[in-house]
């Protein structure tokens, strides 16, 4: 893409209203748009890496043979009185609006309710079990508070999965299973080496849940970290000190086993191979996605600007023209890449060098291609990595055999 | 896929609480479920059509150069309060509710105020114009009454397009552009036969806008035939009959003229060449995508079930197993097809072939290839046409190559 087209500026000023690194480093870079506290659209660039996100996850997901859905935000009152948790005492962060009949109608924090009703409908037998759904859906909490930007919004998209199970070991199965999945996920953003598998509460649902946490200095948890090889911890909340490591972190995946909780308010039956009839067991597994790319900003930007990993940047290249005589040049250096099926960002503005670099550092893509006049002859191309700034001349044969591998 | 795995199952009845065309057949098939009226979630079968809908939308949004992005459902009065769109006498299908700090906050049954709002950051010279922007964005829509199934949501995906222009000339270059890519898109999905592009009013904004309007039944506008060749036609709304073919017809899609009306408001104003200060002239551009798939239904369907046209199918092909014996040679077809990147729903259930008969038929996706004992020694498939009824026996390559034509 042409960023002369691009509708989207860079900020060289922080955001008044904002004190997180995320949402400083995303609204300066032009990803995302704050419209109140806690409520963010996603701008062009943004978008992209959300959507490098939700494909890496669904890749996951898919290989764990979960079944995609779209559920409703709007959520009838009715289905959420049967596990009471309807009352805005249960769950706090409830926005409820009316039909224009009068009745209730409330916006889905989460969805285990309509998911597991909606299944009573279509299991009733053993043969019909195990099986897992997902989706990804945009969520609403009513949050008191709301200044850690992407962290925790009142409005998000959420990775949501869940599992039934016939029985306690099909559940534990599938349940490690996810696990794995998640530190492939993790690994794959960029945020593997510093997230740790976190033992916590399991709330009013079962005796332990797991977390995926991430150390990052605005973490609203405290973990304990029990094996640093393995990567495993443990959430302050379950567990005193005894004496290890320390570290604020953030909550990026849960992952829950909810039993019968659910299953038996909504009538979540199968019968078995002697015909007699059981509730299902059911897990719970989320990842927030604008918290998890808010989360890879905190982690991986440094006083420039953010520093993206490949696999979720929202472009592989960002190709910077400096001289206009070198415009032709860089217009078929731009063909070209786009032609082998490179995704660029051509920095093709009419803007002084040092602008053109402050951006690009900004904005974080892990590879720039830098063109001045020199390249017309040489044909070698700068090509500088964001992470490092380590620079090198090379071929753009080479170039493109490099990316694709 | 393996329909053994697939968790939702078809049903012979019509659901008692639908009188739509759309809602009985998609709900039968499980490609939908109802959570209340104007409300429905999307089961695996139906997020597969709708995210082919979405792709074909893109890429037209996408050629237009049309810029993506993902604006908020949550929104804050104040900026609707500057074009006095807040009110509900204005806007009379609001949803409201309020943040815990009692702020008043609406969910956006559209995207203009925020968006006009949002540009006026970026856009600010005559060199940042023209310029459009998309979505694909839940809306909510408070509805008074909704029996019309997926025709008519009070919760619904759009695809909302807004054009930004420097001049009338400018804008009417797009506006043009927009008919072509709307054209493209209903040809694409299957209705474009069936569909006219029909002058309507333009509401508070301007003297005419346009819609598509696909010709259906159960379509709660009237509209005059003006051109059968050339698919154009006039709505009820704005003129007198004069002897012209009425048709009643659903709007699938409608493209608006909005002038200065957002822009005056709102402060988006940009410097032209002479350094004086202009509004933007604005246009806007909605397809609902549950609406346009539920036209496709009420459209394509027949006395058997549902018939997708190939490129908003859920699967390519449906694979029906007659027989236990050829269940060997059937995995191997369902291996080779998968492995060629042909999208097969493979029904290996055990269940009598009549079941399998009337479900694919329901199902309606527009190849089905048929194996019984016959084919293990003949090698011929019996491949029958969904839409037609019309059966041939090839082999296997053959239908290979067909499908990648």
């Amino acid at each position: 893409m042409r960023q002369s087209i691009l509708f989207t500026k860079t900020r060289r000023e922080a955001p008044k209203d904002e004190v997180s690194k995320n949402a400083i480093l995303l609204t300066r870079a032009g990803f995302i748009h704050k419209e109140f506290a806690g409520v963010y659209s996603f701008l062009p660039l943004g978008l992209l890496v959300l959507k490098k996100i939700e494909n890496i996850i669904r890749r996951e997901m898919n290989i764990l043979g979960g079944q995609e859905v779209e559920l409703t935000a709007l959520q009838d009152g009715d289905v959420w009185n049967k596990t009471g948790r309807w009352s805005d005492e249960v769950i706090d962060v409830w926005f409820k609006t009316k039909l224009k009949s009068g009745s209730d109608v409330g916006l889905a924090p989460t969805h285990e309710e309509p998911l597991t009703q909606l299944l009573s409908e279509y299991i009733s037998s053993y043969r019909d079990l195990p099986l897992s759904v997902y989706q990804f859906q945009t969520k609403f909490r009513n949050e008191l508070r709301s200044k850690s930007g992407i962290l925790r919004g009142r409005e998000f998209l959420m990775k949501d999965l869940y599992s039934f199970s016939r029985n306690e070991e099909e559940h534990d199965k599938f349940y490690e299973k996810v696990k794995s999945a998640y530190r492939n996920i993790f690994n794959q953003v960029g945020i593997g080496d510093s997230t740790y598998l976190t033992k916590a509460s399991g709330g009013s649902f079962s005796k332990y849940s797991h977390e995926f946490q991430t150390i990052i200095e605005a973490g609203e948890d405290t973990i304990y970290i029990t094996l640093e090889d393995k990567k495993e911890a443990t959430n302050k909340e379950i567990e005193e000190s005894n004496g290890r490591k320390e570290e604020k972190a953030i909550e990026v995946g849960n992952i829950f086993s909810l039993g019968t909780r659910f299953s038996e308010d909504l009538g979540l039956v199968f019968t078995d191979e002697a015909g007699v009839k059981n509730p299902v067991i059911m897990g719970s597994y989320g990842i927030g996605l604008s918290r998890l790319m808010g989360t890879v900003v905190e982690v991986l930007s440094d006083e420039k600007g953010i520093v993206w990993p490949k696999e979720i940047a929202p472009f592989q290249v960002h190709l910077l023209l400096l001289s206009e005589k070198a415009k032709d040049f860089a217009d078929e250096v731009y063909k070209t890449l786009s032609s082998q099926g490179v995704e660029v960002l051509y920095d093709d503005r009419d803007l002084r060098a040092g602008e053109k670099f402050a951006d690009a550092d900004l904005i974080g893509i892990p590879m720039q291609i830098i063109i001045g006049e020199k390249a017309i002859e040489s044909k070698m191309l700068e090509v500088k990595e964001r992470k490092t700034g380590e620079t090198k001349h090379e071929t753009l044969d080479h170039i493109i055999e490099a990316l694709k591998k």
